[in-house]
């Protein structure tokens, strides 16, 4: 099965004067892609926030390898590949047509609402990333 | 007296693929303003939430004359010129080495932080914009 | 008939402090609008292009009613209610579960990209905008 | 002697729903640290095109150690790392009252503005680091 995809449609406000998308705005369509994946995975996250926990970044890298433009519709292939005890590592790679523009890979941590430190990552969210992920090998 | 002036230099980010500041981003230079005008007013936005109050946009208009550019800095005069009494009314004016690029109108209403409901006006802040503007007379 | 509506989701990158989209965004999302427009009227930005043609703002105007948040998909009713010689007028209504949240109005100039003076709308625009809006009514 | 250092003020449209500024907008202060630095050096953006140079990001990574607000005004030591033939190495710290918030690291690529293809860095910039950058050794 192929892996979940979340599709980002370019906003003129995304461009900058070079013509094509700002490269920090990347880091927004990954992000996007986070919560498209997180519905998908059926841990929603209103979910998350019901049981008290959040997700903060704690590492987010993106490379390079082409650019999108205004009204391309980005598509964006995103999945956890590593499950800590608080940390989750995501890969997204960002394509145009097939075509990689960009790859990235983020470090989200876990914290408590209430107080904003570290937790574990909520057993219903573990889960729910497993079987998905298990379904797309 | 000349009116009070927020500078705000241009990011790169701020542009769009026209090459220039995109439309939208001038409301954010005239909400950067509209901070920078509670300071020096002296009624900062930290005492108006240690009272309570937070301001919430009911109108914003912008018309365009010209446009900024990267590495542009921007100056906007801003002035409160309307006292009601949920309700701040504000103009703003975008220049370019004294160029006139772009003319604003604000209108803000004060909400109670606990509930978002408008409330009044916090009197130290009316207090504060009459003896600012008067000055400026 | 009703007429077009071009459904933005709220990126959480559009929020601020206050918990909401930030105010300057439905202006983007406006933007967004008008582009999703021209395409439904089948007269997209490329021909547009293609004809020598771009258009800039002249004047933008939001007046606040709601607020959208995180998650939430903003459904924005535009339509170009005035065409001028070389000015266009658009009325934009934003709307989340049928409530308006934010009611727009944006003044275009068209300008010929290669000096970016004003120029005159182009007849294909002008009909494509007339013929579309006819079927509305 | 101590590196250079850019001063980003927050802006309200930087923050997100969280309550601090969005995490992909720590690339725009980078970003802007990088145009500052330019500056700093006497190799400023404007030289560049007028050579017929731009650059573009190939790999741009941040680590994140805490969070700016609203009114912060967050203060970025940024240095050229290392030089290639066509690619930069930048390094970035973004500090509010002396502690690190978030730690960045960007790869520049020199591209030709007439076809944006790869190009050295040009001699002149490559002569700026090295000066600067040994004068703060």
């Amino acid at each position: 099965m192929s892996p979940f995809v979340h599709e980002i449609p370019v906003r003129y406000a995304d461009t900058d004067a070079q013509g094509h998308v700002f490269f920090a705005n990347y880091f927004t369509y990954f992000d996007e892609a986070m919560t498209g994946y997180l519905h998908a995975i059926g841990y929603p996250p209103a979910q998350m926030a019901s049981e008290g926990v959040d997700v903060v970044y704690a590492d987010a890298r993106c490379s390079y390898a082409g650019s999108a433009r205004f009204e391309d519709r980005v598509q964006v292939a995103f999945s956890i590949v590593k499950l800590g005890n608080t940390s989750l590592t995501a890969d997204a790679v960002a394509r145009l047509d097939g075509e990689v523009i960009a790859t990235g890979q983020l470090i989200f941590v876990c914290v408590s609402t209430s107080d904003m430190k570290k937790t574990e990552i909520p057993a219903a969210l573990r889960l729910a990333v497993r079987e998905f992920e298990a379904r797309q090998d």
